[in-house]
């Protein structure tokens, strides 16, 4: 009904910003699966905050603590709970927040959707924190497709105006996706690295908040899953996408540069690779037709909006006195969070394939 | 498992482009509701194919027969199952599609996702004639929206590179919506429409296709519905779009715009309009904030890729010989899809608000 | 939201008893099943009304119309509809039937349910009629079974006070199933069946109805299908069979009789067979421990009550008076249902059992 | 996928028996419910072990630590999630198990089902211990039903073969519930309390274990929830029934009765009270009609196996030598979990009815 996701395996999130803590529950999840606790908490640490002057100065240790579901280092295939405590909480005055909710924000829609009980403290339980236990399903997710030859990863493609260079679509590859995961800013072009800390850091400067766009790639997936209309590739993942807060727009393969195609250039040729596999010369479709993978590099882009919390003044409504009044966000902010989304990205892309798999193959094999 | 979608309001979706007929259930639609069967048959030929030369020369009555769920004029409540025959089917030699699979379809996929068995012919239960039920049950959907105060409607954004005057995303209205049905060409600048059908023409007498994109929006809805991480509004009505045919990327309000914004213009600020309601003076964020409709118009845009069926030569794989071999298709194919596919998603739109909205509300009251 | 069911197979049952017709639609059915025609029409008509005089008059053909799904003989793995028409509908009066709804039926509760809305024309939806779609859709999923090596059948265990001898738990054998399904009342004692019938004979003379109890069994079922907790076998299975009208009660194994037993009588001990699989001396679980298949057969029974409509007359209220008065309800109604229950019973635990499977085994191999 | 269920309120839970910790998350529980702790953990208390000889000798504190959801004492909206740490772990060895899988128990489909991987220490997973966060949730759900008129309430119905009186279908009231609670063995015959104790006591001296049959029902639930087929409210609550560990068999009013009745007695004449509501004179039917709920109490009764943990000697397969060998299990164990059993029930009717309830009335109002 909100924070519960999936089919055959299902993600339960849960927690509020500062409240006594978060987490997630994994219900389906494969039996006999290492787990690799480096790896998971490499994961959560690209995503933490507070590691440099891009990110809130809120630093959390954010290390999950298991309480079922994985027995002498291997998962169990009963439920994965885990639960990462809120250490760092403040008791600030939230009083004037409830009064003037935040533009860009869930303060209000949050509100009315829960009649006004919510947790308003830090978003309570929309604050993009709760991405911490999303990135651990997605560790634990990337381990299991790693045993099936899947691998999925992402880069910042642009900030603000500067862009990255694009996956090869056709050619992306384990080894390259792999190696992204281990920089602190996982470019393929390190001068656009540069220019986006530098746009970032014009825009804190200006107390201002920029956004962007991550390319994510998930390669070895085989041909054949996912089904067409509803239960399409790009539907699941788009619905477990636009799950991540800051998330307004997902695109597969060229996505809206389709519009200024014709069929001639968007149609992806087929041929038979040395192997004797099918396989595309061009992968405009990111990988997926008719809602079924095709084998190519499932290839997909997100945007990310400018973190809506800015020192700047706005002017807003405050809803205790009905007039439109100043506004002044202080705080532990991002200037940008686009730099530590591509690991949100990329386990929010796990854990749909991780559910698309499941469904394909089962549990019983 | 692909063609069943929905939680308080289910839709099944079935049938095969050359099989006997094709229809949807829907389970969970409310009860009562005046049946208008004039505007239902109105949507209907709104996406019928053979009505121009932009579209298929293929012409089928498309008339819906209910099984059940209406009766004495409305809707009962119990399941409703509307089926349209197959009437104008072509016992064509279906041999060469097997053998060469059309780049840019799902005739690969589809042979690996169901090992074979598929209905290959005119594209089987991949065709986007499937999309005729689903614009019944959206048809329907908005005469129970209607009622509840909320209208959906579309407008073509774009075709090739001509662009239409885009949605005043706070301003647009029930009125203007209602209006843009009533034209073939659903487009606000008139003089973009003819702009569109020359590049189409071009298109067609280069045996070649365009895409384009769809711009929708829905007006009423209430603040509150929704929910924060995957029961988004966001998350929903994605999952739906993703499974029309050909739609390859959907945003909400400023969408991949947001990613060269700064967080000062991207941030929609609140105030209180003279009915007392809470408003933002700009709807960049589409009418969705952390997932929660906010009572701004809801407004998004789809793109759709140019049809990958074209008589242009191509060369691709033939499976059976395991060459590369040029590949000419003939037949009763659209050069551009993008004229008829507003009303497509609209219902698409129209079914995901109602499943959305039920959710909200319940069926008991 | 009530009329569909499943996860990895879904069925959608659509229909009122005297609307134009009544179907259903399978979404996951499995490619490549063959599709048996002879097969399932004899299903449907060990179900269908008007046979003897233990049933209604009503007599209809109950052929199922394919729309969809089935393709050179063969299941095409996309949605299979199916429709049956309703040709011996009556334009009879049903207003009074408004005034006094009858007692033990859904006329009521089904009022208040759709608000006044739905059909209420020999039950609408409501309608026993409505097992017609389920049987199909269960005969189609026996086929698939058949594949994999799984049988299910069932026999009358009791009508009035008249019991069957009851299956041999350890030993019951798809042989067994399969030619009670050839027997007009299938029963494993054949003295059972005419005094069954006697009893049923006395109640219909005397305008009234008669229950009893379906006793059914699945064998071949693999060890380690179904979860812990929900996702139990008998959560699942019990879920559907509780859909069926006129079932109260639906026990596995021993079911209610273990309230007298000791834990020394109930475990089934285990032992390795000859071809090494393991085995229970007795299977007083019914096949299934913690929620999950052991490999031994699944055996359920299920309650159904007596048909409530009677033509004794019964006093209850009448709605639009205020006052409780007589009713006899005449028309076309059995004495007994149970006699035609056992492929309805058959039907639901089949299609269950499939979608069992095919979460456990999936789509793709 | 198992450990999950609802739809308007979804519950996951989680954890092993000699684990770090159990729990469970509630999501789409409704915002601003009061939560009164001391209610809480008195239903925690009533399920608790360890409290007198008829309960295993572990005791555990079994106090909820509330993770998220609650704030200023009421619930938020957003996910609940509380945790119940095991302290009293043991650290034997657990290695005899693997060889003899315990009969009667879930060690043997457990080990196939999860490929010999899941915790078989105390059961995992699948231990009854697990239905201490059903409980915590339950109680919760009992909070919310309250604020809606309804109440939920058990008591043991029988014991070996001593039976308590039944509840009046009929007249069962809130106060009558309300007033069971509150008693160690909740029963309505108090001298059937005491039979039932020696019958355990009897058990207990030859080592070995007694079932029995727990009775529920619910009041004030208002006509017109659930749905035709597969929504009934039987199929919701016994989907959840047989999720608890040991329940074999679920029935609703006459149940497995129903079977001797004739139409003339089955049906409830209906008539209309003092206050203008429509009720039966008899309940035969459980306030059930047609799978809706008619208004009238709620009634059902479920069947628990005796503990098949004993221990008398008992001959089962060792797996590791292939042999029938004796196996006595020591250890803390229950002569008869129907004493504990009441409590659990109510919960899981309790969590069935809310989503229930919410699936009707909807979040927004």
């Amino acid at each position: 009904m909100g924070s519960t996701f999936g089919n055959a395996l299902k993600i339960s999130i849960f927690g509020e910003s500062h409240g006594a803590g978060i987490g997630v529950v994994l219900d389906g999840f494969p039996a006999g699966v290492t787990y690799d606790e480096a790896f998971v908490l490499r994961e959560m640490e690209r995503r933490a905050p507070g590691r440099n002057k891009q990110s809130t100065a809120r630093r959390e240790a954010d290390t999950p603590r298991i309480l079922s579901g994985i027995y002498n280092g291997k998962t169990t295939g009963t439920p994965i709970c885990a639960v990462i405590e809120n250490t760092n909480t403040r008791s600030q005055d939230y009083q004037a927040l409830l009064a003037q909710p935040r533009p860009g924000h869930a303060d209000y829609t949050g509100q009315v959707r829960y009649h006004g009980f919510n947790d308003p403290r830090g978003g309570g339980h929309f604050s993009g924190r709760l991405t911490a236990p999303l990135v651990f399903a997605g560790a634990l997710c990337k381990l299991y497709l790693k045993t099936r030859g899947v691998t999925v990863g992402a880069h910042i493609q642009s900030i603000a105006q500067i862009q990255d260079t694009a996956f090869d679509d056709v050619a992306v590859s384990a080894q390259e996706l792999d190696a992204l995961r281990l920089q602190e800013y996982p470019v393929i072009n390190p001068r656009a690295r540069d220019a986006m800390l530098s746009a970032i850091e014009d825009a804190r400067m200006d107390c201002d908040s920029v956004g962007g766009v991550i390319e994510c790639a998930a390669v070895g997936l085989p041909a054949g899953l996912g089904s067409p209309m509803f239960g399409s590739v790009e539907s699941k993942l788009s619905a477990m996408l636009f799950s991540v807060p800051a998330v307004k727009g997902v695109e597969f393969g060229v996505g809206f540069g389709f519009a200024e195609y014709r069929g001639s250039h968007a149609n992806d040729p087929m041929y038979l690779d040395e192997s004797g596999t099918v396989r595309t010369e061009t992968n405009n479709n990111g990988g997926v037709l008719g809602g079924i993978s095709s084998g190519m590099p499932i290839v997909f882009r997100t945007v990310i909006k400018p973190t809506p919390s800015i020192a700047k003044r706005q002017n807003t409504l405050n809803v205790q006195t009905g007039q439109v009044e100043p506004l002044e966000i202080h705080g532990r902010h991002d200037p940008c969070i686009v730099t530590r989304a591509a690991p949100v990205i990329e386990a929010a892309a796990a854990v749909a394939l991780t559910d698309l798999y499941l469904e394909g193959y089962g549990y019983a094999d």
